[in-house]
């Protein structure tokens, strides 16, 4: 683990933000850090020379669709995901548990492994614990995450008590898997701490996962639905359990308000397709929340969407500019609307960096909740899947 | 006319080819030159700067689709069509006609004009000579196409005099509506020969459009799915009518292979979706001749689809990374494949210049034909429209 290393800059005091730096062999981290996701080798619609210009430092992709398409003998003889896709900062790669159990057919958990049939041809593919952290080193990934089992909810106690055991063991033997792995030029392995929505469980797995030789901590199972005080308070129980020397990691989190309330309670890393995937449906961040570009106001409005913005697209581009090409289904106004989510959100977490660097971090957070109106989720909603 | 003028710089001899420069009020014109197409106020995928940085000089844009959406009174309150879609240089708008005859409903002829229904919401519009350069003045766009009568192929030799005639009191109209305009910042008016594949009247209204105080002559109506030998017999007739002191506009042309022939034969400006097109199909040209990145066998081409190519997608990214993204999907493959395309023509161009002015022009000709093979065009293939 020589080509990582996470150390804590600056603490505010009274709150749990902490600022810091992972240095990782593809280059630097400044956390906390919002990572944008490039399921399919690509962040959606964007150059990664764009992705770069947001102020993205690392991005997610993910191993179910790369195993799947273009497959690992692809990416092998192109030299690695980094120069396939010509991203050539820190990628973290996750274990294609999440797409298993949310996208693939006939998913099917034994001890072993896990089976599945692909969502494109309906081939039949395993992923074991070992397979899964084999194929990350392979992709080349600098961070690399553990198979889990995961299981819909709601469920029994007993359903989930059985998935976090086993998610348990196969953290086991994914740390073994990682430490015998022959390959050199192999990431880091982080650990996840599942427990849904009990607060004894996910104690106890916080407490398994402190004690356990990864170079990270993430948090699964949450923002899945649950009012955002639940999460609050599970994250307040969590926290604390998860070593400070270690990175932790918000899985599948990225609406602003969350990213702040994230931060508040230590968290590091965050990631989501929530502002690529709202972009592509004319959602755009602003301060005062989330704004509909498709509505008619915006036609007539010939200046930035977004005054406050420094991104690409609002130096640039109108808002009736964008208007025009949602209304007219043109790709440009797919891509502009992403480039401005992703700086609107990179943004957030350089306020959010300088302001624990100032021990202002308190302040800010109480001035960025009284502007922004958050949509309010109902517990309803689709859960966002990459 | 004071912002526009032509000069041909070289010629080379024994050939009709010629090296010339347009200057306009927004930038000078190499030519002999092809212009991509915007049709919606954006070249479909492309930021305006990758458009530039493909060696795009000027642009074409779509009045039907313009006046439709976002509309004149949205283009004006933007300060015009320039700075709504943020490209600086040139840009070329038809008057609408082509779009009103293939893409509108209930299109109907009368001396005045044609009304006919929008294609996106049925709702009414009229289109006059007049009212064509009057939007093309306000639009701010540099160089302006008079309103023409076409009418669908096979017609009766009558129905395409009628039209022909028509469209020859049209540009009359054209040409003092422009005259007359108030618009001070009114670009060039240029004018249009139809003629069918009718030898006689093709002369006709060349002679008739020599004549005209216009600033360029455009050709319409060829290849349009006539073999190839044809548009060239054509073309051999048409040029040498046409003034050698203004530039001469092959319309809806844009295959590699048309594009030499037509500058052999003395043509100065081009426009076509083709490369585009077939970029989004993921079509892509090389010196060879198309190819479609979507076959199995370039799963694994790590390196460049074109080893020749110096675009910013061969640069960049493999052959195996496109397919990759056509199979998947993805957004990024339009772009690359659109910037490649772009790039090929716009090079093919500067090969074109450079040996006009070397006077090497025949022997690139023959070059580039003993290469290229080219998709043989079926008569039946539907006709390419903007």
């Amino acid at each position: 683990m020589s080509s990582f290393a996470f150390t804590v800059t600056h603490r505010d005091d009274g709150v749990n933000a902490r600022r810091g730096v992972i240095r990782t062999r593809a280059g630097a981290i400044q956390t906390p850090v919002f990572m944008p996701v490039g399921t399919q080798a690509t962040v959606k619609t964007l150059h990664p020379d764009e992705v770069e210009a947001t102020g993205a430092q690392v991005i997610l992709c993910n191993t179910y669709h790369l195993m799947l398409r273009p497959g690992e003998e692809v990416l092998m003889d192109a030299g690695g995901l980094h120069r396939f896709m010509g991203w050539h900062g820190p990628i973290l790669t996750d274990s294609g548990g999440f797409q298993i159990f949310s996208l693939a057919q006939q998913a099917k958990v034994r001890e072993e492994g896990v089976t599945f049939r692909s969502h494109i041809d309906g081939s039949a593919h395993t992923l074991t614990p070992e397979s899964a952290v084999d194929l990350q080193a392979r992709f080349g990934s600098e961070i690399m995450m553990p198979l889990d089992h995961l299981v819909g909810l709601p469920a029994s106690k007993r359903t989930i008590e059985d998935a976090t055991e086993r998610t348990t063991r196969w953290l086991e033997r994914s740390i073994v898997a990682h430490r015998d792995s022959d390959i050199l030029t192999k990431g880091v392995l982080f650990g996840i701490a599942q427990g849904g929505m009990d607060r004894e469980l996910r104690r106890r797995q916080s407490q398994f996962l402190a004690q356990c030789d990864v170079a990270g901590s993430a948090i699964g199972g949450l923002s899945v639905g649950e009012p955002k005080e639940v999460m609050a308070s599970m994250l307040e129980e969590i926290c604390p359990l998860l070593p400070a020397d270690r990175p932790r990691y918000l899985m599948g989190v990225g609406s602003p308000e969350d990213l702040w309330d994230g931060v508040a309670l230590g968290v590091d890393m965050f990631d989501c397709v929530l502002p690529t995937r709202l972009a592509r449906t004319g959602s755009l961040f602003t301060l005062d929340g989330r704004v509909d570009i498709l509505k008619a106001r915006y036609r007539d409005v010939h200046e930035a969407v977004d005054a406050d913005c420094d991104c690409a697209t609002c130096a640039r581009f109108t808002a009736a500019y964008l208007h025009h090409l949602f209304r007219s289904r043109e790709v440009l106004g797919l891509r502009l609307a992403t480039v401005h989510n992703l700086r609107f959100l990179a943004r957030q977490m350089e306020f959010m960096r300088t302001s624990i660097e100032e021990r202002s971090f308190e302040a800010a957070h109480r001035s960025f909740d009284e502007r922004y109106r958050p949509v309010v989720r109902a517990s309803s909603d689709p859960l966002p899947v990459a």
